[in-house]
């Protein structure tokens, strides 16, 4: 089937989505040089930064959580590619004079490989910056060590904390630890039924057979899934996906928690909410109490069909910084 | 190619949706009776409520901007289908005791017939209602009558306007006359590229061949559109679909206008921001100030590759109202 896809010259995709997205959303974002989005209202220099780099062609995602309360700036390559460090240590460069940065890199090659780079570069230069690796895939398995684990749309909630902690007007130690520690108490597992065509080739990125499905499939068609199988139904495939979150994160009875169930693209609300609800008759049944949920595409991967279930454990910490406010187009407070 | 969707038993797909959405959105939402969305926390009685009526399988409409600010109760049918009168008639008595009511109806066969019954029985029953029907879809024409135009996604801003005045404490002629006032002011053009599939029967709504789009098809398919025409240019399709909808809004220079495009399902926002993008610049080298816009999924027809172009000429009152706060699910204050 041919790419059906509203586009222009394929190879000015990234600079035409980003200048919509800045025109649309004047009032929170805009263009700081080329592919680097900054607040239209810069924070306060006495708070930390928060920064973080990733390609694009996952809209919301990263840049879409630029503005109060959450990200200062977003590094964006093109489509599926993390951007080069020389553009990420820029990015590090404009918030020098911050009480510190923190640059949180989703554990994949290319983002990791550039992030190290331009913070190495950014420490010579005696930029006060720390980096965050938020890797949260339990796809590899519910113990798998953190080098195993591929960053996916909890990197989301994972700045939300730390955004929040940074204008709380913590220490960059202080906002470290937070984006830490809910780090480690979260998890995600993704199912695809669907994958997506490359914006730019217009090639699929994988296959998957019409009646199959396929949960730890990474977001772009990369392995380490559990292989496809049969599609079941949406309780079903809610089940079996809480029950191995709810092991990860070690959620007891009475423990706080968050549900998101986020999109991959063309996976409606509609199938969104009768998972969440499957989903949140599992925990509650066990005793845990979750904090409003939300159904909604955070991290998308074009219009591939199927969507990634996050949970965290809270404390009365993270809890406060999750539900703190933010003007961030793409994140609803509530 | 077999349907791909998350779902259970096809026959409570709408039953199971509005149970997880409002397991997930309960700080602010509600069931009352069945597939009524009512608020949490009810308005005070002394304002006028907001209901509208319409099928399932659109979300988040209509029930997602249930919500202060927003609507008191969404009436909800079946996929595609209008609910009953009898359960509209249910939802009009829980909101008897109001200062008044304004019922919203979407321009469409089955929600104008089920929701003037409901509407009629209600005046016979001494209730204190006023119907406002949204229409503004321009496919058959910049200067078709009303009464020829469908209720597309722009129902949604026109209860943000509606809800606004009735939250600020407006009679229930000044709330009807604020939305009518939106109302006429307000246009909407659809580009379709690809149609859904029905989630309880499988099939395919109507199908485009692969090199194919359309403008003004309808979103269930039907027609009215300018026929199915070979895929252009994002910037191409955004120029052309702006040109149509500035001329029936009647834009001059100097005026304030919104703009907003809603992606039917699949498009991603990668691609909104792109078409946003060209359709701002025709819009601003015209002379008229864009407030800021939106990209996102407002009103849904599955998994259709597509999008709703959204315009509206504003004047102090409905700025006001379009920009006042609300905690609808869906809906983000900027």
């Amino acid at each position: 089937m041919k790419m059906k896809k509203f586009l222009n010259d394929p190879n000015n995709l990234t600079t035409e989505l980003l200048e919509g997205y800045t025109l649309a959303y004047s009032k929170q974002v805009k263009l700081a040089g080329s592919h680097i989005v900054v607040r239209s209202v810069p924070k306060s220099k006495d708070k930390v930064a928060v920064l973080t780099l990733g390609g694009s062609g996952h809209e919301p995602a990263l840049s879409g959580f630029v503005g109060e309360g959450m990200l200062d700036a977003s590094v964006v390559g093109d489509i599926f590619a993390a951007p080069g460090a020389p553009r990420v240590l820029e990015a590090l460069r404009l918030f020098k004079d911050y009480k510190g940065i923190v640059l949180v890199i989703l554990n994949h090659a290319g983002d990791v490989m550039n992030g190290n780079m331009a913070f190495n570069m950014a420490v010579k230069e005696g930029i006060n910056v720390k980096k965050v690796l938020t890797a949260e895939d339990i796809a590899p398995g519910i113990d798998a060590p953190l080098e195993d684990r591929r960053g996916l749309g909890g990197c989301i909630p994972l700045i939300k904390v730390a955004g929040a902690a940074a204008e709380a007007g913590k220490s960059l130690d202080e906002v470290v630890a937070a984006a830490e520690k809910f780090g480690a108490s979260m998890a995600t597992l993704a199912v695809t039924m669907k994958t997506a065509t490359h914006p730019q080739s217009g090639q699929y990125i994988s296959e998957l057979p019409d009646d199959q499905m396929e949960i730890g499939m990474g977001q772009h068609g990369e392995g380490g899934g559990t292989g496809p199988q049969k599609i079941v139904t949406a309780d079903e495939t809610a089940e079996t996906m809480v029950t191995r979150l709810k092991a990860a994160v070690k959620l007891q009875k009475g423990d706080k928690a968050v549900l998101i169930i986020n999109g991959s693209g063309a996976t409606t609300l509609m199938e969104q909410f009768i998972v969440y609800r499957k989903a949140h008759q599992v925990l509650t049944a066990a005793g845990i109490t979750l904090i409003d949920g939300r159904c909604e595409e955070i991290l998308t991967v074009q219009e591939a069909a199927g969507f990634q279930m996050f949970l965290a454990k809270l404390d009365s910490e993270t809890q406060g910084y999750y539900e703190a406010p933010s003007n961030a187009p793409y994140w609803v407070t509530k």
